[in-house]
C-alpha cells in the first residue's frame, strides 16, 4: 500500500500527493502498469477531499506519469529510468561566479560613459504612457523587421535635419546596437570581402568582422583622418570610418578628404563606405559637421548612428541607413529576422523626438558637456603645464592627450587601478604597437565625471604619471 | 567680388554666408588658394556684424572648406571636384515603398498576437521611474554582456519557482529575442553541427540554422511529440524541441518521452537539447508542466524562454540558460558582444517580477485566455459540429483543429484574406507537404481576439470553408 505521508503544514495537499506519487514512480516503487488506488479510496485513506486527489491525479495525467482507462482506473506509465553519466553533476565553478562591482571611491574619465543626471525621466514616462495607448495594436503583434514605419519616419526627418542624411524611412533599419546592425550588414556580403578599418579604431568592430571571417586591413590615419595613401594602396571593399569625430583620436575629417574618399568609392561598384557617426550630436564652438552621407550622390555610404551617447548605451537603439541595392538584399537575406529594439521604447523615443524634447535635451547636454570639457582641459593644463599636449578637437565626448613620461602603458594601467581612476590609453585601440618611449597617449572622456570631481581626477592622473 | 545675396527672411545670416561661400567653393567659383575677403571687409560689404561673419568662417574652417594663415587671412582649401558615375542618381523605387497597414474590419486568430488591454501600464511606469533612480550608475555605462547581474538573479529565482529550472544567474544570457540568442549559441558550435528540428515546427529557427550553414534534419512527431525513432535514426548534435507545448501542434511531451530524450542525449558528450519554452506560462485545468531542464541532471539542456507571450513580443526580452561548458565557451567567443536588451526595461521588469506584479498579471491573463479559449472551442463546435476535430490541449495561446473539407490550403489562405480573417494553416509549418485532400489543419490563436468577436470570427471561418 502506498504511504503518502501528508503533512498539513507542508503546503497544498494535492501537491504533496502529486509529489509523493511522482517519487514512487520515478524510483520504480510503482512500476509500469501498476494500478493506482481509485480517487475515492485514496481520499478516504488520506482523509482528504475527493477533489484534492482529483487535482493530483489530473496533474500526473497531464505530465504523463499515469494514464487512465475508462471504468478501470489509473495506471502507471512505462517510464524508463534515468541514465547516468559516470561523472558527478558539475558543481558551479567558483571562477565563473560574478560579484557586483564595488566602485566606491573610483573616479571615471572613461570615454564609454555618459551623464544621465539631467535626463527628463518624468517627461519620458509621460511620453511612454501616451505611446503605449497610441500604439496599442502594434504592440500586440510581431513588429516590422526594420522597426515600425512611423518611428523610421521620425528618425529620417531627424537625420535630415541634424546630420543632412538623405534617405527614405524605408532605408532605415532600427536595431539594438550598431554592433548587431553591422553584423546583419556584413552578412549581405561574401566572406572574402576585405574590410578597411581605421588604426587606431574601435576594437569591437574589428572583432565582429574577424569573427565573420572577413579579411581585415588597417588604414592608418594622417592629420585629415583615414589616409588616402593607405586607402588607395589597400582598396578595401568596405571602408569603415568615423569622419565626424574619429574614434579615438578625435580628428574631424575635412571636406577635401571626404570628397577624395567618396571619389575613391566610385571607382568600383563593389566599394562601400560605412560611416559610423557614433557621437556627432555633440559639437562645441561651431555647428555640427554634416555627415559624409550628406555629400554622397551615388549611394556608396552606409550611415550608422545611435542613441547610446545622446540618451544612454543601455537603451540599445541604433539605426543604419542602407543604399537601395543593399536594402533589397537585406530584405531578402534577412526576411526572417525580427527587429531587436524594444518597440515601446521606440514609440516613446519617436514621440520624444517629435515633441522637441529630444533636441532640447541634446542641446542642454551639449552645453553641460562643453563646460566639463573646458574645465577638464583647464585642469590638465594647470597641473601638467608643458608636460601635456591636448588634442582639443571641439567635438564628441572625449579627446586624446599626449603626456611626456617614460612610464609604460602597462605600468600606467596598473597605477590607474591603484589610484581608482578609470580611463583608457591609446595603446588598446592601436594595432601597431610601436610608440615612442618618452610619451603616453591617453583618452579622456569628460561626459560622466561630475564637474566638482574634475580637479581630483586630474590630481590622481598626475600621481600616476609623476 | 563675391555676391552673397543675403535675405533677412531666409534664416540665420551666418548660415546664409556659410552656405553661399560653400557653394562657391564646391562649384569651383572660388578656387584652391583663393583668398577670401577679411571678416571686416565682408561684414561691411553685407552690412552684418563682424560676429556673424566670424561664425560663418569658423564653420567653414571646422568643416575644412577654408584654412587660415595668421596675419594673412583666409584661403580656400584644395578640394577635388566630385566624380560622377554615368548613371543618374537612383530614385527610390516605388516597389520598396511601405504604407501603413489598414487593418480596419479584420479579425485575428493569429497565434502570434497577444492581448495587451489589461497590461498595468501605470504600475509598469512607476516601477520604471524607481528602476531609473535605483540603477542610475549602471545606466550611464556599458552593460554586462549577459545583462545586469541583479536582473539575472531575479530571472533565476523566477525560473526555479515557475519552471523548475535549476541554474545560477551566471548561466543566464539576456537578449533581445530568442532568435538572436540562438544565433549567438549556434556560433559556439562548428558549422558541421547537425540540427534536429521538429516537423512541423517554427520556421524562423529553421532559417536561422540554415543561414548559419548547419545541416538540418527533420524530426517527425508522434503522439508524444518528437519521435524517438526519428531521433535515434538521425542522432543530431543538437535537438531543438518545444516539450511544454509543441509548436504548432500543441502536444505536451509526457515524462516518459522526456526521460527517453534525456537518456538519448547522454549517449554522446556532444549532444545537446535546446528546449524552447516559448509559451509555457499559460496552462489551463492543471498546473504548469515543469520544464525539461528541471529533469536534466547532466547539463545537456539549453533552456530558452521569453517575455514575448506573457508581456509583449515587441518588448524583446528573452533568456537562455547555458550549461557550464557552453557558458565558458560563450564568454570566450562572444567576449566583445554587447547585451541587446534595453537595460532600463530590464531593471523595470526585474522590479515588476520581484514585487509580484508579474505573476499576478500572468495569472490574470491565464484566466482571461482560458475564457477566450473555451469560448472559441465552444463556438467552433457549435458551428462546425462533426466537421471539425479540435486538438484542445489545455496549454499555451493556440490550438490546432482539423476541418473536413476539400478546399486546398492555397484557396483557404486566399479566401481568408477576402473574409478579413487572419490565421495560419499547418502547411506553412510543415516540411513534408503530403496531406490528405479531404481535411485541412489550421492553427487557432485565441489570445488576441476580443471575446465579443469570437462568434463573428468563427462565422467567417465557416464562410471560408463552406
Amino acid at each position: 500500500m502506498i504511504q503518502l505521508n501528508i503533512k498539513s503544514q507542508a503546503g497544498f495537499i494535492y501537491k504533496q500527493i502529486y509529489q509523493a506519487l511522482k517519487n514512487y514512480i520515478l524510483t520504480n516503487k510503482l512500476k509500469a502498469g501498476d494500478k493506482l488506488p481509485s480517487k475515492r479510496e485514496l481520499a478516504e485513506q488520506e482523509q482528504v477531499s475527493l477533489n484534492t486527489v482529483s487535482n493530483a491525479y489530473d496533474q500526473l495525467l497531464a505530465e504523463g506519469y499515469i494514464y487512465s482507462i475508462e471504468r478501470l482506473g489509473y495506471f502507471v506509465e512505462d517510464i524508463a529510468p534515468f541514465k547516468n553519466r559516470n561523472e558527478e553533476r558539475n558543481h558551479f565553478p567558483e571562477g565563473l561566479r560574478e560579484t557586483d562591482l564595488d566602485l566606491t571611491g573610483w573616479l571615471s574619465l572613461s570615454h564609454n560613459k555618459i551623464d544621465l543626471t539631467d535626463f527628463p525621466i518624468k517627461d519620458w514616462l509621460k511620453h511612454q504612457q501616451i505611446a503605449f495607448k497610441e500604439n496599442h495594436l502594434a504592440l500586440q503583434t510581431i513588429p516590422h523587421m526594420q522597426g515600425p514605419l512611423t518611428v523610421r519616419k521620425t528618425i529620417a526627418r531627424m537625420l535630415l535635419f541634424n546630420r543632412g542624411v538623405k534617405c527614405e524611412p524605408e532605408q532605415i533599419i532600427l536595431g539594438a546596437g550598431t554592433q548587431g546592425l553591422l553584423k546583419q550588414l556584413i552578412e549581405l556580403f561574401p566572406k572574402e570581402t576585405v574590410i578597411g578599418l581605421e588604426n587606431p579604431g574601435y576594437p569591437r568592430f574589428h572583432q565582429l568582422f574577424k569573427d565573420n571571417g572577413n579579411k581585415i586591413e588597417w588604414i592608418d590615419l594622417d592629420k585629415k583622418g583615414a589616409s588616402m595613401t593607405a586607402i588607395n594602396q589597400i582598396n578595401p571593399n568596405i571602408l569603415v570610418i568615423t569622419p565626424s569625430h574619429q574614434f579615438p583620436t578625435g580628428v574631424i575629417m575635412p571636406v577635401s578628404r571626404r570628397i577624395d574618399i567618396l571619389n575613391w568609392a566610385l571607382q568600383d561598384e563593389k566599394r562601400y563606405i560605412i560611416e559610423d557617426d557614433y557621437d556627432s550630436e555633440f559639437k562645441y564652438e561651431t555647428d555640427n559637421i554634416p555627415s559624409l552621407q550628406s555629400l554622397d550622390k551615388h549611394e556608396t555610404v552606409i550611415y550608422n548612428g545611435t542613441f547610446s551617447k545622446t540618451l544612454f548605451a543601455g537603451m540599445r537603439v541604433s539605426y543604419m541607413v542602407l543604399p537601395i541595392e543593399l536594402l533589397k538584399k537585406y530584405q531578402t537575406v534577412h526576411r526572417n529576422l525580427m527587429c531587436t529594439s524594444n518597440m515601446l521604447e521606440l514609440f516613446t523615443l519617436s514621440r520624444f523626438i517629435e515633441q522637441g524634447d529630444y533636441m532640447s535635451y541634446v542641446r542642454k547636454m551639449n552645453y553641460k558637456y562643453d563646460l566639463k570639457r573646458k574645465k577638464l582641459i583647464q585642469a590638465l593644463e594647470n597641473k601638467f603645464q608643458n608636460q601635456i599636449r591636448i588634442h582639443s578637437i571641439p567635438a564628441g565626448l572625449h579627446f586624446i592627450a599626449e603626456i611626456k613620461t617614460e612610464i609604460t602603458y602597462e605600468a600606467f594601467t596598473e597605477k590607474a587601478i591603484q589610484q581608482k581612476l578609470e580611463l583608457s590609453t591609446l595603446s588598446y585601440f592601436k594595432q601597431t604597437k610601436t610608440h615612442s618611449s618618452d610619451r603616453l597617449t591617453i583618452i579622456l572622456g569628460f561626459a560622466y565625471i561630475a564637474q566638482e570631481d574634475i580637479e581630483e581626477a586630474v590630481a590622481r592622473l598626475y600621481q600616476i604619471i609623476n
